[in-house]
């Protein structure tokens, strides 16, 4: 830190993306990514947009939201295109959070969101999820802060049935919900066809995971073409070419093979279901995930020290220190054959521990 | 505008992009991008690390980090990429500008500068170029706030030697000085020299321009390691991946190509030359510009005028309607034959309409 930063970020505490080693190569489940390449579709078009660099993206990403829109049977003044769903979340803290309005949002779950808070200055109120890490709705409905839910949640995978959803957004229509749904693709309903019905509702998604899209910083928000609007301004105002040209038209290829997507996703949750049932007989407790990642603890075995027998071997998992779920460890699922590999060198880790 | 929207955004006057305009073909010149692609190494690797794209991109951005700073002759710990200068350019207004310390720019400059001061609620003072569009530095010397100095300047083009920019630099080592250099490399001689001298000097470029990468979105910062420490902690609470996997291959590959942008440079060079001849010889008056723009007016036709005359004949250039400039356009230098076609087709204008 410089003595000239100015006083307000002095304390500020950045967030902290899941270790990117490069030491030695690992069994990446730490971060949620896709075992799955692109789509041939989406890596053939930023290809070939790559010769066209030269040239400024188009700062209203017309195509790209076009088939969103598209595919999200939606109109294009409904969407929202970022760099990354982080972007387009950091926008909705800034449009709708002041020094009246905090944020509000479970004391479990995306870590970045009490960083959004804090870098824009703006209160905000931790409402802790129930002993089952359940979503504390009644507790919820009674807020009138800005609500920041992740659906599923993170790093406990659980979904909000959709009529939960709509009861936190239809019951105070001065208070804007902002559903997070980077994990939606593995099991959830999306909240998205609420937003025809609801102003006060804007929905997040992300190229990420369930698109294998990481790496290209595809996010996208949905919501009434007002606060479409908002989130332009605020755009408009930070950084208007924000989606590079190669990345939107991998967007739009991406969108362009729905069968490969959805292949995917159902790779993930075979996946999902086989490590869930390995991992039981092994001892563990997990929560019902939805997500393409479990949540899980071992008895016999702290989070921490999983965590580090675990890299020992060459896999990682993502460990977070906070009280509630120091037990537990966050555990990319991955293609089948990565998740028969965890197993197994679980089953050897706990034959050696115990 | 929703009625959502928080009061401080409500009189926000966002940032107005130059068109890009999509019913017909036009001659841009608008824009300032460049006329030729980006190296065949950039388009290269870019398409390579499209197949990458499930994984996150590296959040430090290490290897076009080492890439970028062997390139400017400083250490990675110097140097900080963003997505597009426009983002390092708004940390730079975050981390240090608040309610004692204003951002001090011209009155003529980038027009982004004022809505970064904006959208951060940040004070700001804008000191008159003198008269024939110089750089005011008497009057900047006595300034308190942290100064941003486009260099060339933007939309003049006219360039404030090193040495001045030391000065500006070296009077007050408690001022921060930003040098935006997005037009460094068409002729000035960049303050990336003087960051091991002085601490309070960050010093920003980008990929759009001279190294043909407007589309893929890849700026920078050069500062001491403490100033880039602080930029980092804001880039790690808003926006950790802020660079994709490919625009980071791509910036790779425009670095291992120097003498494509040698090259490049060059060509542009010269047909600024031909172009600031050949539009003399018609009557224009233009500033010494040693960007890739002219800055052009007519004593007998309006700026206003030429630009809806010359967007007639399917070419945009850039107008402003601020008062003291609105007799002049801007106009990107593109290729040797792009300037002929300007040139004849201004030639058309002028015997029609005078």
């Amino acid at each position: 830190m410089s003595k000239f930063l100015v006083n307000k970020y002095k304390a500020l505490e950045p967030y902290t993306p899941g270790e990117q080693p490069r030491e030695r190569k690992y069994l990446k489940l730490n971060t949620n990514e896709s075992p799955f390449p692109p789509s041939e579709k989406a890596i053939a078009l930023a290809a070939e947009e790559a010769k066209r660099l030269m040239l400024y993206s188009d700062p209203e990403c017309k195509e790209l939201s076009a088939k969103m829109a598209e595919t999200l049977g939606v109109k294009t003044e409904n969407v929202i295109l970022t760099n990354g769903s982080d972007e387009v979340l950091n926008f909705a803290f800034m449009a709708y959070c002041d020094e009246n309005t905090p944020a509000v949002f479970p004391d479990i779950t995306y870590g970045f969101y009490k960083v959004f808070a804090a870098v824009n200055a703006l209160p905000y109120k931790e409402i802790p999820l129930l002993s089952d890490f359940s979503m504390p709705t009644d507790a919820l409905l009674l807020e009138k802060g800005t609500l920041f839910i992740a659906n599923p949640n993170a790093p406990t995978g659980l979904l909000l049935p959709l009529s939960e959803i709509e009861r936190l957004v239809a019951s105070d229509p001065s208070r804007i919900v902002v559903v997070d749904e980077a994990y939606i693709d593995f099991g959830g309903e999306s909240a998205v066809s609420l937003i025809s019905k609801y102003d006060n509702l804007l929905v997040t998604g992300t190229f990420s995971k369930s698109r294998s899209m990481a790496g290209a910083r595809l996010g996208f928000g949905v919501g009434s073409p007002a606060l479409i609007a908002d989130l332009h301004r605020i755009r408009y105002s930070t950084n208007p070419y924000n989606v590079n040209r190669m990345t939107a038209a991998a967007g739009i290829g991406a969108l362009s093979d729905p069968e490969y997507f959805e292949e995917n996703c159902k790779k993930i949750i075979e996946a999902r279901a086989y490590a869930v049932e390995a991992l039981a007989s092994l001892g563990f407790t997990m929560t019902d995930s939805k997500a393409n990642f479990l949540f899980a603890r071992h008895e016999k075995i702290g989070g921490a020290e999983l965590y580090a027998a675990l890299r020992e071997k060459g896999v990682l998992v993502r460990h977070f220190g906070a009280e509630r779920i120091k037990d537990y460890n966050r555990i990319t699922v991955g293609s089948m054959a990565e998740m028969q590999t965890l197993v197994k060198l679980i089953k050897e880790i706990l034959e050696e521990k115990l």
